[in-house]
């Protein structure tokens, strides 16, 4: 079983810029710390991040017929990218949409998702914790799809 | 180690109603999958429904300093209970909003969560997994607190 | 046949208050008056008031199996409580909104009704005709079913 | 006793085009069933149907000073015409308005109606029956004032 | 030289339905003070009321190449119709709107004035008196074009 | 084959008001234009023209029954008329919405169609190629229907 | 003389939640406060607290003909309950509303009041002071009648 | 009888700065004319510019009680001083509101007056000829007045 | 100890104009019922008034550092002048917003307050009272700050 | 002669996904249609698709001085791309807009296009008939220059 | 040369009231540097200072024809005074407007600058090196106009 | 020292498309003004453009921590692109927004500047100056911080 993550613009700074704010944890840790769960449960994870809109669509685009889920973190494009949303929309594989931070406590405009309406579901708030549940949450839907 | 579940109004008609339309998991099924892996990690819970926003606010009131986190579906009180939003604003243990279905799919009016900025995050559209993963994330929360 | 008819907030001090203002008829007066127009069809009356937004879900719950309609002037409720909403949606048994005073006519947030896009019809500014109006609108409902 | 009943714009066409979609109750046989009703109680009915706003302004005009009272269905005029509300603004007699179906589950714009602040009463979302209703609210209007 | 007067829909029941509120000059009064104004200063004045938004736009565009300039108050459909606004725009004579009440005292969809923004100028508020200064303004631009 | 033009308020005027702003072309060499490229497609055309929303809907009802397409410019009906929308919502045969200029680059509320939600497509911006295209756009549409 | 005191949800945590945070000064300490005051005047307080809109709705009918004069904090109820404000609508007896912090000075949603318009004046802004301040508004409202 | 016109700020620079595209109509000019047909109604005019909002309502206040009328034209201030609306709000004597331009036909802010719903009537977009309909207006109320 | 009190524009107005309306009491009147109650608590009062936005900044700045606290009615200027509240911004002293009537029950642009969000607290709708009140809570919040 | 075409966002995935959903026309489909359509008229084009913004305005920078028209969907960047909007500006060769869906007929966000007031002419709604349209569009726009 | 500065209200007050927060540099130490820098450039300035509207407009009037440019701070005047907007609007010379902080980070209203659209240009949140590039842009405005 | 100047979508194309509109200064004239300016003071400048958001985020990304300040001119990103300001939010370094056009004189959706609000300062209005008074920002806030 392969399941794809998504890192948005930015998120790979994560941890290196400002330790003092953002903590210390990076990119690399949580790509490994979800490695480690997809592994136990003999998951194969593809894991990618960009900075452009389009890269991003296009992996949607090659790798949505060969894997079985998505994980998709859009940070900054989760308030416009109307193209990542058509991207996403109407796939046949399970797409949940993870947030590092509580997006309806920041600023006004990131508490519009362009994108939510057209995934499974979403998980925000719990940083790191966040991917690892959402990593759970594609698996409890591909196993509700089986039965 | 105790924590709290409390489901908004109408979620007690969860299965019982329509059956066709909501499919069979009724809000007695979720509570004994609840307690059922909340056993596992010896946890105990407390799970509570009303139609009442006063009953939410005083059970909010009466356990919070007895159970070390909440995990709160407010369902339609979501879109309105300031008073809910001030009985959840500043507790010292974490808060976990879920809902079963992703209200960002649904009418414009359920897209504005008033508890949303006050609660640690959000888990939306998983049906009864958005329970499950819930759990899990108040117990990462707890976890996370103790290191 | 049982109907069920529900009353709002602050119906209960209908023409106790200020009867220069309001009128001089009792709320009653309009049970009555509703009792003797169902006696003559056979018709069997629930009739309750409540201040509570959870109580009048409460009642939408536990009667909407045993009635064959509902007749409700959820009052200042329209205009907020998404939860009677959520309760009155998708029932299977008709559904009618009334209004004493014609809505459209008063303040501007008097003018959006959140139950009104989940009932069958409403009927609006005909003062305690508006309940009788209500009865006859669903018995004619209940008519149309059986043909 | 005379009572004018005004069928706006498009009502001609009901139940012949599409009668899959709309039914097969034309509004020639609404008029029967008005007319029906009115002659049981003894009552005369003037029934006009426009696609003109500027007609029903006329036969608003030209009837308010020898009927009793108006049911009026402005179908898609309720929307702008301001022309129409003005014409029925403080008409000495009373106007009731009615619709086919229910306007706050239909598209945003039908939520705004901008004859309803101006009418003695709404009433809607019961197919032919509205008109029946509505002659009866007119009906109790008129013996109400007599009392 | 000839100048056009076009009274909007209702206008016609000026004066004549419920004289205790909105006074005893009917249009007719108001179209004799014109006649008179106009005469002593040799203006020949073609004088039009309807209630259809599109008679009044035949009107407009049959006369506005043989009179000189047009005083119009489009009464409820100064709100709404850009079908007016576009037969008033880039006329090459001088049009004045006239309106007998204060437009900006009254209900807030009555501040926005559809047509103003296309002709000369706006008189509102005189009652009656707003029209004879509305022909005096259309003489006074006549004159100034002259100059 | 028949199909139907219609021409909203004001495009009667179409070169001859002010020939130097608006050009030369009138609505006649229009017609002409699009007569003589049906009549290379063996289609015969109904056009008509009116400053009168009711007799457009009139129209719309009259013909839709005996032509297999229509053009429609609702011209300034297009920003507010909901009757010629409901008029041309749901019919069996194509409707297309054409425009002379390019409503989006106008003022603000030209943007809005009310009425391009219930046509099959819209072609803006070319002037009287719009109704040209329009016509092939239809005959497009009945030859996909054949296949 | 009888005063009622209404405090709205939430208030009882006062001073025993977070005493950092807001202070430790508890809903019992403003209440002696308030009976002291009130007694040097002989006045004597009926003091109630509730979670619960439909309790507070109750009490306003049940004690509006036996007292006074209200003093109430609606708190979270403030910003959307349409149901306490009717209740409290045209009252016979002087109603003023206090908050302990400046409404104006924290989120958006609260500087909308529902309530405010129907009393007769507001304090807000001056912690249990606001209450103290309440008392001398309704003493002053009391004796200005007498006069 | 005395009259009093009020220019508001920036007015005073009229037809001094630049000329080629303001015209050359001084406020000296306006005046004079006002004057010279004040004269011939044996009117005296009391006149006065201000840059200040302040001075504007002091002179409001300061004379209100010894003209029979006030013909203003706040310019700017017409956009946003609640305090001259609250100067001219309610005087015994008539108050006429005149501007040079057709404010509706310039930038979207200078729509809304708020000073407008509390005088008599506007006059607008007839350059210095405003002021000139604004004097008769005036005389035309007060002469009403006296019948 | 000295306070500052501080009337904004129209309010010298006040009891002369228009006695049947706003009552026989004039700013003079509060005045010496304020000074008086300061007297009794040994407290001298700086009272001014002033039509001008500038003066009112000018005292305020001149006033902040000699005077221990500060009452403000700033009437209109409650609703626009950003520059009054940039000069109460941030004050070492306490300053308390006081309005004769209730604006939260009078026209929708007066219940927007631009200086509310950086005084203190606000007292609104007790007529003179308003005054009186706001005098104790300075002395109150003066008191406070000395424990 | 030259003539570019551009699509947009996820236009490469047309057929190839859900082809019940959308049909089975593909994106190369609908070039070798235009391409055919244009080898007709002896025009060569220029296809290009992108799911990057920054490639799409690389492409219009580099290809507006070598072609003579452009055809473009931007698809999801219609709604919020205001740098291909910037791009597409004040160019000195005609731009057609062309979508395949009826943009007005779906979601809100849809309504705006930030691309459109800066193009020629749209044409939205006829599928890949759109294109076709289109094409003719540029044509006859560029044979218009010519006269 | 000569250049005015004009700085609007409360800036007198810099550096002097709460030299902890805002800083220790005074209006007089900003304008000596302006002078400083000016008089190395051969330019003489003309500073002031006022907290009232309509001593900057005067100032804007009076110097305006004798000085060859404008740096201008209007300070809280820049979120609604129309009246400054219209002064400054078309003059011959060129107008910079500077603010000392970033007005974009700060409060929703102060993102609205009602005079920025009549201004050359703007510099803002530098502090006082705002004003000093001020300056720079005025004499590259100059410069540029004298090639 | 190193400062970076980044340069958003199509200001490639500066000064060679349309030189008649936009002048002839081409966006390489800009670059070596600013090498010549930086120069003189020993600066070294890292120059970008880009019509690629992804590539200007890679390049603010990559350079922050080896340049000392950044100018940035985001053109039509600006408006939309939250991932940009998400790249520049909490740099160590100063930054400065330029813009060439005063985009407060442009269409409305121009207005509004989402980086705006996480830069030093902005500077706009002045054409190719901007960038160099940005330049001299960008020296002053390092040199301020030496001190």
């Amino acid at each position: 079983m392969k399941i794809m993550v998504i890192h948005g613009p930015n998120l790979n700074m994560l941890g290196e810029r400002e330790p003092d704010v953002y903590g210390t944890v990076t990119l690399e840790d949580i790509d490994n710390m979800l490695k480690k769960n997809a592994a136990e449960k003999d998951i194969h994870l593809i894991i990618k991040q960009s900075n452009f809109e389009g890269e991003i669509i296009n992996w949607i685009q090659q790798f949505s017929s060969s894997v079985e889920g998505i994980i998709i973190n859009p940070a900054a494009f989760t308030h416009y990218s109307v193209a990542i949303r058509d991207a996403l929309s109407n796939l046949s594989i399970p797409v949940v949409e993870v947030h590092l931070s509580n997006i309806c406590a920041r600023e006004d405009f990131r508490h519009r998702s362009v994108t939510a309406p057209v995934v499974q579901g979403q998980i925000s708030g719990f940083g790191f914790q966040s991917y690892l549940l959402g990593l759970e949450a594609v698996i409890h839907l591909l196993e509700g799809k089986e039965d």
